[in-house]
């Protein structure tokens, strides 16, 4: 193929931080970017309309350890992908089934060959490859594939991380040469024409593992852009390591990786932490706090964390968020979302997944406008205060 | 007041079939209507702006006994009622807590004063009777205010029922006349300024009781009607009785509601259910079906029930109803539906009871169209057939 299957291009840099546009052969997408998480091919609690119309998030994440086990890759490759499948038009990324299969800790046995291990669902033995995820990320026709890695604790030894580390390069190697001869084969099921810049084919992203490690990660990083991908992602953090390691390997790492390429930080995090791994040259982001928290009835705001069990909100009138535009702040009271959830009732879920999603775009949006405008060391600044300016908000915050 | 609380005009009649319209202080009611059930203050699964920017739901239901036990009439009022506690805007219907608490059985005791009961939720001893639901019903502010009354077992023996029939009138007075001192209060939270032609206060329903006994309805109806009401319900059906039992009531009692008023067959039914009911001269319907069902993988259509568990719909990529215009059929297809129902993700729940209403509503728009353009007949028997066409659906359906 002589074109790429995605290009990425830096529009501003404010110090490390940069604002991008990453064009897919499913639209254009504004880096830096969140991902709202789609594990089983739904953002849990959110209609995808909304996440349209009113959120506009341009990308999505799916779960191929999840989707492979249920519907399976057979159901989704008779319905003509992911896409499809489920009714998501716009970019998504998969992930390579790796950290899932990590994080089933016993159930799980690791070879040179690949990950054996029991569902989730039924118990029944199942093994992943490189190879197999490649397979089953081609069915699935995401935009975006990740590499098959394997993640070590975030506490290892560093002749266990290494040990990983090696494998991880290994796999890549493997997943790299698997996922060639798919697109040669053409069983990419998302495959789009050729448009002016871009092949229409998917693209592949590899990972930089190593734990807290930071000679580890450099070797890591070396050996994946040896190999050489669309796009690198750190893995392995936010895996149950403290914050400082997370943001040692971050700092040693964000402006190492490939600078033409975009950089994606796995599973992080929280709003501040966005906005710090911005600062530290980081395009792409995905996680579950949004949405879980949401169902858990914890609201993400400007001025910091409230948790609406809160008796305190009881009969409160005043929307999560004063200043945040999203639809759930400019119709729904505290009062009312804590009846809901105080009530069980499903609407809790689907306004706090709302407002928090919108908290986490809009804040991403902020981000980017900001270095644009060469105001991103300001923002960040202004934005961390407000997280914390409010006293009676830190007092009812929740973890 | 001169003015009334609402009116109502018959537009059309085909046989006992009417179309009209029903004008509250929140807005105009076309009938016949479907109202959705939204006990705790949220039609299951639904955000507000979906009821009314797609389905144009006028009107829903709110049940006085579960927003009296929680959040608790203090929590409503000093939000400033039931719309403002909620952010529904448009019409409301409160049951008064009658049904509710007769469906609680062996937890219930009767004494002439009102009901003794224990909460389902905490097993507290609470007591409720005609004033207190009335002094509820005032502070939820619902433009429709229903008559405490007492139900009896649909295969009550003739004597037991008289006894409740007789203590629902005596208690309808009681109501009529709590209601009315409530209104001079202005007790009502709901309170808007008169229009042209009603006054913005709330309305009281009256309703017929009397179980199986077409003598025991009669007089009933003709003790309910002598009190004076707004409009008048059918209660104390589709409580588990015969469906030959409601047919025989609804057809002898239906035509016989005073003809200037709307009459109400409440917990009715299913969309057959619906379009017979209208034949015999009903004007408005609540039920649970098209919410509960969805919850439970049910889907109503055109070409009758589809059970959306079905392994025969993996990998079917058409929608749930090939004439169904909802935006759920705009985009998700069956095998999307499955998936998300057997992995027990809310997505599954929120889609299904969004068809289901959307079937529901648009049944309900459609008969209204037919009986205004003199077609009610024709299309009462089309759409019964449709629901039996199809063979494949039929022994697909559940239940």
């Amino acid at each position: 193929m002589s074109k790429p299957p995605i290009t990425f291009e830096v529009l501003a840099k404010n110090g490390e931080a940069r604002a991008g546009m990453l064009t897919t052969r499913r639209g254009v997408i504004e880096t830096p970017v969140f991902m709202p998480v789609g594990t089983a091919g739904t953002v849990k609690g959110m209609r995808f309309e909304m996440l349209e119309d009113e959120l506009d998030a341009r990308i999505i994440l799916g779960n191929t350890y999840h989707l492979w086990l249920r519907p399976g890759v057979e159901v989704v490759r008779k319905c003509g992908g992911l896409h499809r499948f489920t009714g998501w038009e716009r970019a998504l990324l998969t992930d390579s089934g790796g950290f899932q299969i990590w994080s089933l800790g016993a159930l799980r046995k690791i070879t040179e060959e690949g990950t054996e291990f029991r569902s989730h669902l039924d118990g029944s033995l199942q093994f992943l490859s490189p190879e197999i995820s490649m397979e089953v990320q081609s069915a699935l026709g995401s935009e975006i594939v990740m590499a098959f890695d394997e993640c070590a604790a975030g506490d290892a030894p560093p002749e266990i991380s290494r040990t990983s580390m090696e494998l991880t390069a290994r796999w890549a190697s493997r997943s790299r040469a698997r996922f060639d001869s798919l697109q040669a084969e053409g069983r990419d099921e998302g495959r789009l024409g050729e448009t002016e810049a871009i092949s229409g084919a998917q693209a592949l992203f590899g990972i930089v593992q190593g734990g807290a490690h930071l000679d580890l990660r450099r070797e890591s990083l070396r050996r994946t852009a040896e190999i050489g991908f669309d796009g690198y992602a750190i893995g392995g953090l936010s895996v149950g390591e403290e914050k400082d390691v997370m943001w040692r390997v971050v700092s040693d790492l964000a402006a190492e990786l490939p600078a033409e390429q975009p950089r994606y930080l796995m599973g992080v995090g929280t709003p501040e932490d966005l906005v710090e791994a911005v600062a530290l040259g980081i395009d792409m982001f995905d996680c579950v706090l949004p949405t879980r928290n949401g169902r858990t009835g914890q609201a993400f705001t400007s001025r910091g964390k409230v948790n609406v069990k809160n008796a305190q909100w009881a009969s409160d009138t005043r929307p999560l968020d004063d200043s945040c535009a999203c639809s759930v702040c400019q119709r729904y009271s505290r009062a009312y979302l804590r009846h809901l959830h105080v009530s069980g009732e499903m609407l809790a879920s689907i306004l706090l997944t709302h407002h928090n999603l919108a908290f986490f775009l809009d804040t991403m949006r902020r981000v980017r406008q900001s270095i644009r405008s060469g105001d991103f060391t300001k923002f960040r600044r202004e934005f961390t205060e407000g997280l914390n300016a409010y006293e009676q908000d830190k007092a009812l915050s929740s973890t």
